[in-house]
């Protein structure tokens, strides 16, 4: 188990009445319970939380009027992973995808995938279906995209991602979600927190990666690689970012950085660890099979010990 | 009451052994009622019936073998439409929209409404909020877009349609969904069957619309023009057409033109009028208040002498 | 004849050795005479100076090595333009283009007229061809785009101009360059100074601005409506951006904005007139008919006093 | 050298009066000669050759009333190819670079190379600069793009091309051009005829293929590898297809495929030989040094017996 205290703070200055839609609390699910948690607005407008979509993101939604906007929110989060040897998952047939899950094959506004089968095709089509060949397009997005504060804009897709060879977390999370979909591979868009990535790339922020359903559940994947992926956490999941921007804001406002912290709280004894980069393939899929605590912590400290020597671990 | 009878048939050469999800049956739902449905497959391969969605969207699922694979689909639908004076329909504040509304204002795969928002503004926003406005954007799309079979491809989006200036239904769905969104007016796609259109547009064919909320409800639009709105069976409802296409094919197959009739049956000693041109703002929205239909079949009725005279009717 | 005394003030600092090609300074022509002008650059690179192409560009070429690099210009240039009254001007048929006109017919790298036909076709099909009509075209896009520095870069092209409706001097020329091409009329780019610029736009700067094929000759136009055309010098001349950028750099640069004075002196006693707007077409294309000096002096200081009070000259 | 004899017969039915301009006859250079040519158009309308531009293009134009229209040409064509190791050919600086190969490095119309930067640098930054490397990008372009009749259309530039990895010669050709320009190659395209290409590809057609400047010369590469290098017969010459179509009409025309006939005449005691694949460098830049006929000439029979054994003989 994993066990997270985070915060977030956001501060706007609003200038004329507007609608904000926030989804920065993260998902309370099997695999990750929110065992506590304190939101507070200043000044003290009516707001509302709504659940809605499977998996639940929590729309938080407020009108705001003139002024300083600003909102607080701590949480503790415990993570419970589901683990699987990578050997053992296999891409799932067509007719064998669930109702719910077919739909992350389709194309959506910023994977366009009907536009990149043939390069799918020509880099992928070769290799053996199965949870191997899902990593291997996250790393070659890694390695051909490079991380690039700036370099892409609101608008920018996995098309011209695929071009300019530039981005941020979410330009990589995009494209390698398009490649997935363009080999009927479904994969979907989580939002979380850039846990343990490199100071270098800036202050700590919200983060975005990758599901992919493999076997009987979602997997994860962070293409961009600045996570360990025990370390992400779920706040929004959909088709792409479009549906999951932390803040969707209606009006003319004026924003700065999020102010945000996050830390891993270890407690070895009582099977608390620390998230750390192995090669295992893990899930935190809310519709998975609930997990069985014991076993998997035991399986969890016992491959701590013997994988973190792997000099070959992915992230 | 409007009442169809209708039958699709499609025909297709299976290559290889091909994955099928047909959208073509109509939703069963408060506001239409399939009262009568027969479907028939051959060879006889298994297939399933997956409902998914608000409002329900029918997969039909099923996996074919290399040779021929014929579908025939007959129903009777019985349509029961809300009608609102134009007048009294205004547009939703954001702050009001329900939690599974407020998605459809966001951008989707073809209806990239963050790169219309300039457009939108300088065409619209001036205008005041509210079902006119829908309508003026409705009919802007139709004087500007020209319907031409084969100028659009399955990739085509809202914004190549803008450029272009030329497209089928779809396109002209996608512009103005668009371009509601870019207003901040949720809008979405629906399927249907080209009921009415002129036979110069070619041989009977599935057809594509749009919803957009007002009020308290989705209206129905139709920005080609080519259908009577009353005449608009709802199929499949969607973000756009990458949600419902009438069918997704996982590989190679070679297909002719669906074979699709439909015919409306007039009854008016027992309330069941033809679908004709008028002013009315209309829904089937499964999710608005039940109609009370004694009511509605003389108000139909007694609109359908006084609004059939009217010149300016829209469509 | 307007006569200008500027000055241009270019600053780098070169972090690897480093190749320049600048095109700044003013073409050389029987309507357009530099009669002084000095350059210095420091430290004191090699460099030579390339005339190429009809219009003549001067492209200034050089290489230099880490450190600070420092250019000069200044000059006095005299322009002579040639006038006419716009409904004397007609659009030439393709048959008596003339062999080196017609290349700016056809797309180019930022104006891919072969996209915008249909926009062209419905906005501007209907008037009359002729200057008029240029000019409307000239006025639709000066109304429909919005002046915005930073919302546009150096890859913007004329379609995504027409999408987000907003940009710089250079989106709004190749717009307009764009649908004149569409239209089969010959257009082409030019560069120089925004003289006479609200100094709300920022401190002086290069300009972009547009000639059009017309009559006998190409006459100016400046979509950005920021210019009196009279003030519109001739720096480079190409089918688009691409061809006359005013620094084009092969290497790694850090630069400062450019810093630009520019003044008219008016002698009006020797004929010697400050730009001012009115509606008369204005050419000084180095092809057409040399100037009669004494008429053109005198018909300008003529409808200099006329035309002043016009409210609705247009730029 | 190489001896054709070649037929272009092109029909059309004009449905208004329509302009005309082909750019189908080869141009006449010290390195090209058409030692005879005929030219016939029915019915017989006013036509007028126009050269234009370096190397020269000749444009023929015309204006065609309602009816038929037939234009047939004939030519016999000699070319006389310069050859060089290619370990022997560096890429030039860009300080080196002459005045008028200086623009064959920016971006235009379908080779967007500012679009593709990251890509080429990806790929082929690592490699040495020199002939090999750009053979390089020919060979990459050749192996990813598939060879797909109506996979493009006259709108398709290379940015497109490297999404959709389909299309013909002039996909090919702009996709190369885009990423030689990307690495500050000159680079342009140039038509002729596929000569020698595999009759299942279609009937003999206009190609196109790519001149890259190195060295003191333009070289011929052939992206598409459907034409032997030597078989390349140069009809236009140009940025990119915008500048070199070979028919251009303006009107409303019914058109048919052109019908064109291709034959080199083998004469090896006149030191005629025919085209073959090898892996010289060859170039019939008119700007090149003139040949010298009779070394060359024992040259290219001395490399024709040995090098015919070639395994790895490019094109």
């Amino acid at each position: 188990m994993i066990r997270f205290d985070l915060s977030i703070g956001l501060d706007y200055t609003v200038l004329t009445p507007s609608d904000f839609v926030f989804i920065i609390q993260p998902t309370n699910t099997a695999h990750q319970r929110v065992t506590w948690e304190r939101l507070s607005i200043e000044p003290n407008p009516a707001w509302e939380e709504q659940v809605e979509g499977t998996p639940p993101n929590r729309h938080l939604r407020l009108r705001a009027e003139p002024g300083s906007l600003r909102l607080r929110y701590e949480a503790i989060v415990d993570l419970v992973h589901h683990f699987e040897l990578p050997v053992d998952i296999s891409e799932v047939p067509i007719a064998d995808l669930p109702a719910d899950v077919l739909k992350y094959v389709y194309p959506s506004r910023y994977c366009q995938s009907d536009h990149l089968v043939s390069v799918a095709m020509q880099e992928f089509a070769n290799m053996p279906p199965g949870y191997a060949r899902v990593e291997a397009i996250r790393s070659w997005v890694q390695s051909r995209i490079k991380f690039q504060v700036g370099a892409s804009q609101a608008t920018t897709s996995a098309v011209e991602t695929y071009e300019s060879c530039q981005g941020v977390c979410r330009d990589f999370a995009h494209l390698m979600i398009t490649l997935c979909r363009a080999l009927n591979i479904p994969a979907r868009l989580a939002t979380g927190i850039d846990y343990g990535a490199d100071p270098a790339l800036g202050p700590t922020d919200f983060h975005c990666y990758v599901e992919a359903y493999l076997g009987d559940r979602w997997y994860l994947f962070d293409p961009s690689g600045i996570t360990p992926r025990m370390g992400l956490l779920r706040i929004g999941t959909g088709r792409d970012a479009s549906e999951v921007a932390f803040a969707t804001i209606f009006g003319s406002v004026q924003w700065t950085m999020p102010k945000i912290r996050i830390e891993a709280q270890g407690d070895e004894l009582n099977g608390i660890v620390l998230p750390f980069r192995h090669d295992y393939a893990i899930s935190t899929d809310p519709a998975g099979s609930p997990p069985d605590e014991a076993t998997l912590m035991l399986q969890a400290q016992d491959f701590a010990i013997k994988d973190r020597a792997l000099p070959s671990a992915a992230s």
